[in-house]
């Protein structure tokens, strides 16, 4: 065709969450892939396995016994990057070298009892429990002084680094604002300034609007592509309403935030046809005692896989040093995972 | 120990060049690993393959004939995700929807016709005719009126996405400055308006002066793990005089740019007694017709190896939708590779 179109022709799209670009280019759909293989992914089959380290009532990495856990199973990380509890400084000299404490708490929490069920193999009942146990654990952390951010997140699957495959999230919470969230702040901040209402509520409705980005919905939140999404599945889940946190949320409001996050994983797992791997995490009002209108709390999922099971897409040299670069536009990712049911 | 110290407590460091902050977790290094493994990583064993893309004398991907090439090629990539040759647009919708056609040449370049010696395994002169097709592909690129920026850069093992084990490195050329540069240059902008001096050669001083950071360095350029490293084995080579760019630099000066590379990547393979995997690549002033005083070409590594050739450090979840994190302190990373001699 003879006019610049998204579906043929090479181009950047910005973020305006973040501030910054991808680079799209769908012709290159069509490169032969003869690079590296992932291992196939086999689902586990067994619902208890003795030597789990977050099975019920097994022993820990650290030597410590579980409790016989009915739902959802919250522990301090027996190896948390982030503690509390040694002498705080900090270190400047000049320009170039800058440094401070930075306190922090470390969870885990495993889903449920059961080895073998992900997210998508969980009744909304359950989901339903991991959300309200994150909203629990949102507003404890967050209530200590040094605690001004919490970082709740997912990481499922061996290529994405998983080290246990017990069903399981983590929480990594901190002293400072990490720098996605901080980013995000900032963004959200300057348009809330200039237009009163709060940028996620709006950008959802602009979606809305449009269609050609929506996956799926329910009365709270919206399941979507971003326009600017990075990874080739790449998954947002944002509110209608104006929700800064997992604390403003109402029972009902919280069991559709379960709704949509079991609604998108079951279309990931059928998408290639594997309990399909990403991390996945929300971003939400930081926890420092100021307010946060600007904020929406929405949940982002980054699916590494690209053309199959065994193929992924690689953040390497182009994307490390200059931008993220993906070949599937988002319209056609939006498109394909709206036909996965 | 009862006072703040680097060896022993989670800290934040700042990265000014870009900005940015990365989670040190020293205490962390300690934590079992019982997740993904990768493929022991095999050196190629034979000069010539007849099955290779980018042998002398093969057929490639896209049915053309290589040449009988003697020390390196460069050929425009068969599957480029930047292509030039398309009608340029933009779409404009709101604060939401930003999108502009981008322009570009893909370019590969095989650095000797041997298909089993990585760049650590050829001889100063053959890396120095690399250094110097570099220079005449970012000139002849920045050259073209609707190319602004050259990124130069090699993904090196299966495990960094490389497809084809033939040594071969990359460059992308294109009409926009991308976010890494782009972020760097504002930040070298500000400190030239600051100082009259240029950021990275004012780093460089600071770090020899220092010495804790150092691997190697000669007559021009100095080899480094920085302050703010990411990556566990991260690090930089940059130079100790102001240079821009390549176009700056005299043939000495490329000749030293080639011994830092091939000194660097010795001691990588010699790190964990393999093929040392990394993406690298150069960054330096875009070819934009303005001046550029505040750049100083520099090239960062950023390998996935962690702790043996089989366990990399996964940048997953946290990473992903916080910031960076890394258990090694940049000041260890440092003293391992001065050993590895
Ligand atoms: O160009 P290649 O080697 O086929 O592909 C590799 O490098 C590119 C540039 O970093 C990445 O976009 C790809 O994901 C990666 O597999
Ligand atoms: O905490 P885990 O599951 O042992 O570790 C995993 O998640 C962490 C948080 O994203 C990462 O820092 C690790 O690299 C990854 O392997």
């Amino acid at each position: 065709s003879q006019v610049f179109n998204f579906e043929d022709h090479s181009h950047r799209r910005y973020n305006p969450f973040s501030g910054s670009f991808v680079q799209v280019s769908p012709h290159r759909s069509k490169r032969p892939w003869q690079g590296q293989q992932e291992n196939i992914i086999v689902a586990e089959q067994i619902s208890y396995d003795p030597a789990c380290f977050l099975c019920a009532g097994n022993k820990r990495v650290g030597g410590e016994l579980n409790p016989d856990y009915q739902d959802t199973f919250v522990f301090t990380n027996d190896f948390g990057a982030l503690t509390a509890d040694f002498p705080t400084g900090s270190y400047e000299d000049g320009e170039f070298f800058k440094a401070k404490s930075e306190r922090g708490i470390c969870k885990v929490i495993c889903f449920s009892p059961d080895h073998s069920k992900t997210i998508p193999n969980l009744s909304l009942e359950q989901v339903t429990a991991v959300v309200k146990t994150w909203k629990r654990e949102y507003e404890e952390l967050g209530s200590k002084d040094f605690i001004n951010y919490v970082q709740i997140f997912e990481n499922k699957g061996e290529v994405m680094g998983c080290s246990n495959p017990h069903p399981h999230g983590q929480i990594w919470a901190q002293e400072s604002i990490p720098d996605e969230p901080f980013k995000k702040q900032l963004n959200f901040k300057n348009y809330q300034n200039h237009h009163q209402t709060s940028m996620v509520v709006d950008y959802v409705h602009a979606e809305l609007n449009k269609q050609e980005r929506i996956i799926d919905q329910n009365d709270t939140f919206v399941i979507l592509v971003p326009f600017w999404a990075v990874w080739p599945f790449e998954a947002m889940i944002a509110p209608k309403v104006h929700l800064p946190s997992l604390s403003a949320m109402s029972d009902n409001q919280l069991k559709d935030l379960a709704d949509a996050y079991s609604k998108l994983t079951k279309r990931y797992d059928r998408l290639f046809d594997v309990s399909f791997p990403y991390s996945a995490g929300l971003h939400q009002a930081p926890t420092d005692g100021l307010e946060h209108a600007e904020w929406d709390i929405h949940m982002v999922f980054y699916p590494p896989l690209l053309r199959s099971a065994t193929v992924k897409k690689f953040m390497v040299g182009y994307e490390m040093l200059a931008n993220p670069q993906r070949d599937l536009t988002a319209e056609k990712a939006a498109a394909v995972l709206r036909d996965c049911v």
